[in-house]
């Protein structure tokens, strides 16, 4: 049994204890280097699509009436997200939330804007669930969202503004942030279902006696798996309902219709989610049971080959005895009845172990 | 122990990410084609029925004051429900929620009209249960009702429409809901029934020591059916006590009294769903039992065959042996002294083994 | 092992699907024929006791200032009870409620008068819990009381009528009612401890080793038993509360503090069985346990017997071998060499087993 | 195995169905048969300490200003403690409370005076937990209270009172009743600590091998007492919060704080007895663990022992046979050559366990 | 397998049953003998930082205006703590909760000062986890703190206060409270982090099959070491909470959003040890999983060898009998053909065994 599981990344929780409040530290791969500023700006009428290379040309859009979208892929430049933090005027709080990559999913509601932090989940190459921390500003004619790498669930909400499909063109920002959520969550959908699939897998493969040695490894594995997305996801649903109950201004009462959407698909996520905890806590409970019934066969082998052979061996010791005098020995036939009794004891176990359904 | 898990269908969960919201994309089977529409429209007075070929059809019912049932089987054909969308002014989401028969039971509160999916429980030809969505739409003076397929726990509110039995056509559209939703709720004690009598059955089998070895996958499946089950109906209560709670203007006051009842209705299933599934949880615990006590009998089997009889061949052993100079062999009698020996400790294990009450 | 569980009567949960709701349908043991009508009016001053033949000879008490009891005994003429609703008022849901004896402890507040299902329970000649729906109604100047079966734990309550014992005779209907609730509540405490002596005596079997093989039977049916009286129990909290919070104009404030003292036997009443439940969920895995101890105790015998002889076995095989030339058997005293050398070897193996504590 | 389990005493729930409420039933033990009343009357600057023999003699108390302190012990003669009812005009159900000591712990506020029930706790000579119920009656210028036996945990309250140590003295009777209250939850701490230390012993006793048969034994009674401690501290911590809500008027501001801190130390008794249940059902586990190591450890003695021996007595059986023709038995040194052979096995097979670990 | 576990400091709960409320007993460790008193006073413009020998030299600082952090370490000096709760006016239970460590973490709100007592927890040098009290009193112009023993998390802050770096200079006494407990909670996630990789540790051994012996020893302790975390950690987020929440005049608005952020930390914290609890319960379930496996190996073995070599040994034993008339024996090549016969039911028992896939 070989080591398996994929050497973990130590997850740096947060600042070291003491730091100034609103210190920006990045807590996510490192390896992600590079910051790409995104933006749309658009109404029913017109869209304008660009590649920034610095966040001060964005600010041609702030004061107009069109909505804006800004999306920063790679937080590890803490400056630059230090500039965009001081132009959009957000909260120090809120840039070391984004840059911190360990978050929780959170909203936090500031007078003129409104910061969500939550999960992007996805299998990277080798199957393994990939967490990524996105973090939206909502405010009165924008949307920044923050990303950790470049790659998304977004493509087609840009195809969506480029094409002017959809309501998408003719509403607000807090439409487009909607969109930008639901994306998310569709994606949930497709994790869960990959999820359940496995878990029929370990079962199928458990009832079907293909019982591999290393099944407590990957049942334990799912485990964590499975704990993993619901701290991704549950806390989203209360963020979702706060949105559709708290009445923010930035959020037009049409619209709730679409949080409470996402609300419902939330909860159809979560109720998945704990029906395939459930099973999988059951699956172990399963698999003890089947190595308890492998070990009963195993016994019974056992049990059936002592009790037929020792007694008989017994009986052959016997007549193996060198005593000078032994009646049956001198027999003519002693030996062929002997055989004979033998062959009926014989019997006369099977027979038992039939009856006792062992065999 | 062969494979015996039907092929399970798929859950093709939702629209795909980023998609326009509102996108009407059937996830149910494919297999029910056609769509059939069926009207009734009545009040206290007259009733007519008639296949509708068209929703326009059904125009003419609207503006009148008398109450009207349309019912739709079968919701493949997008198009067809996109129109009767337009025609009653349904929402695109709620068109969505409609065709995608995943949907968790949900209601909706709409300006001028109350929407509903709730789920149809029944056992097909093989015992395995199936899950049909149903989608109601309540109006001021009809209700709209939409099935994957044809075939419904409606026919006595046919009937009792048709024959003016009971309160029914003396009432308004609030009540021909609480029938409907009343159908579906009584048909889940049907569901409840057989469940329990599959529990009932197990325990008797591992009772009666017929515990036959796929009696683990049996369980298996019998959970997975009732976390089916209590997902499918555990939602309603919210909702029916939300209709009951809430003032909709649509829900007369005098028509609370009878949703009320099917609220009580729903706790009793409730609460014997709970109870099965403690119960079965608990056979699991029972069947290990059972497991370890049979092993525990195999293994007092082999003890006591292999601590009576090993002993006795050593001695025969000793007696087997070659030496020149053994003087007991010599004996006149020790064979038959040998054989008292031998039968007196045969006696002496047996006596023990009495005592302990292995035997 | 032989079939000991007793014959379950099925419940016939309730009307068919579709059925006109408020249809009458008696879903208890139909063996109870006879209707049986007693009725009691009584203010301070006087009382009258009398067995009515028909509903409509309680008309007389309807108007008057004193309080009337009348008691329904046998609820399987439908006809009847129509009757009774109707000359009371009672709402169809009530009366269908009334006759389906399946029905889950419930209250119902309508304009004039306040509707309760409550179970009484008791043991058998068979030692089975029964569990008998009564149904009450309580008026301005009356309560009406429905039951399966005559023979019920009401006769002290008409003792205390006849006799004007204690405050009764003086107060209103609220407080006839709470006597009545109260005699039922009382006899929990005699079901709960039955089935706190059936755990206890489980127990003591149990630790004193008298494992009877058909224990985890007997777990199962005490399991069963106690979800049963659960179900019929728990929801009578909150039906005593909501009389307690509810200001209902029936129920005088002075009488409030009879309830809530119900109340407080309830919960009582609650906490006991849910501490019965965790001892005896707690009991199967004493049982597992035992069950293992005795495994080892079995495997001990089997292992130190085996270990002692195989190898001695082995020596003397040795020595019964024929080969021309083994040198020991020439020897003088090579038998009894061998004989001591065994005999060293099988203390030593004891000493063994005994500092490993197996003896 | 002997019995230990000390002879429970059948807990008399309650009056029997149907008695009149408010009979006065003595539920407790019996054996406890003298009255005794003591009483203390003081205010800042004198105290009269006094043993009554009649509670007419508390009359003179009644009107004065001063704060009085009746304490009774012994509830077994009713008539008595009607008397005191009468004289301080408590509610007949209040009455019934005071001699029912199987009563929950509970408050109920009258408008003239506040009614408490708790449990007072401790070990008894033999190390089981005794549960004696004290009933508290605050009045405006007085505190009664009723104990089960003499003896209590108010000694050093008598004394601050008798000294004038401390606050008490100057303060009303809401802060003596705070002062018996927190005498008693105090106690409640030497309890847990001492069920915590039973549980460590278990703990220690498990780890290190001392695995008493009747370990499990051990743990049921434990479990047994956590159960009894939890029900008698739990209810408490909502009364005590209430009287900390609830603006009683008897209950002055300026004493709440202490009533809070009351509740703080119910807050950490009972986190402290959920700790200790969680830790008693793991040990459970522990068990089943080192039970299963145990036999494990067994095993592999018996299938080294029997995979050596076994397959070495067939090697010499081969050679014991009788056959005419067996070339090796001619062999010079065939008797060596197979000893050699013999013991090569006999190396390898221990060089196999080794290498598995079971050595 | 040695006692490893380290000798436990019997918790001393509380003061004794019945002493004045307001006692002052310390409970800590007594060898933290030195009391020693540090001084802050600063605004935004001056700082002056002093080591006191006495609380009233911190007298010159009450009446200003700026704010004061005065830091005790040492609680043992009674005297010494009452002088200063004199100094400030605090309660007598406040005091008595300062000195007493055991007391769980609270708030309690008074007219002019807000009382917390948390929990700063670190590893000592043998890796056990310590649990030390600190309770802060934060007044209009000061904060009061006081801890244990010397040796704190608040290292960062005094040289955030010395330097002026960032906010802290210019904000008020609630902002240093804020940033005190900021770096309580912070050093809790050094701390989850520690748990963490423990479990993962576990995990992994199990998982390669270093199976110590004495792993359920290390799961009870890591079960007692989350526990306690969890009860010094998990009341501390209703505390925040009602901070944020209750308007208290002390805290001013714009420091909330801080609080608020310390709220999600210590979700985020609870969450983290929410999942190491379920993780090491389900470690165990993985454990008995691995010892039934194990011995499923062991019996296999056993079955094998037993199953081969008993039949055989049976047959050698025939042909060992002294019988006079054998006819095989005098066969020329009976020998080999015996062989031959044992070496294909040898071969073919090693088939059956393949096929069963026990090799």
């Amino acid at each position: 049994m070989k080591k398996r599981r994929p050497k973990k990344r130590t997850e740096n929780y947060k600042k070291h204890a003491g730091q100034v409040p609103g210190t920006l530290i990045y807590t996510g791969d490192k390896s992600h280097k590079n910051i790409k500023i995104e933006s749309f700006d658009y109404n029913k009428d017109f869209i304008s699509e660009k590649l920034l290379t610095n966040i001060e040309d964005a600010k041609s859009f702030k004061d107009t009436d069109s909505v804006t979208w800004i999306n920063i892929d790679g937080l590890s430049s803490i400056k630059e997200i230090e500039h965009i933090g001081l132009q959009y005027n957000l909260h120090p709080l809120v840039l070391e939330d984004i840059v911190n990559t360990t978050q929780r999913p959170k909203i936090d509601e500031y007078d003129d804007y409104l910061f969500l932090v939550l999960k992007m989940l996805y299998y990277d190459a080798d199957e393994n669930i990939v967490i990524e921390q996105v973090s939206f500003a909502l405010g009165k004619n924008y949307v920044l969202s923050f990303q950790e790498s470049e790659g998304d669930v977004f493509d087609a909400i840009r195809e969506r503004l480029r094409t002017g499909n959809g309501r998408i063109r003719g509403l607000k920002s807090d439409y487009l942030l909607y969109a930008l959520i639901d994306a998310v969550v569709d994606n949930y959908f497709s994790i869960i279902e990959t999820l359940g699939n496995k878990i029929e897998d370990l079962e199928t493969d458990l009832f079907e006696g293909h019982a591999r040695d290393n099944i407590s490894i990957e049942v334990q594995q799912l485990k964590r798996e499975i704990l993993k997305v619901r701290r991704a996801i549950f806390p989203l649903r209360e963020i979702i309902n706060r949105i559709d109950k708290g009445e923010h201004p930035l959020v037009y009462k049409r619209t709730l219709t679409y949080y409470r959407d996402i609300y419902d698909h939330l909860i159809q996520v979560s109720e998945n989610i704990d029906i395939y905890r459930e099973m999988i806590w059951s699956l172990m409970d399963m698999y003890m049971t089947t190595i308890s019934n492998k070990m009963n066969e195993v016994m019974k082998v056992l049990t059936i080959m002592s009790s037929i052979f020792i007694p008989l061996t017994f009986l052959a010791g016997i007549y193996g005895m060198n005593f000078e005098y032994i009646p049956e020995l001198k027999y003519r036939y002693g030996y062929f009845v002997l055989i004979g009794i033998m062959f009926l004891m014989f019997l006369g176990l099977l027979y038992y172990f039939k009856r006792k359904k062992w065999l």
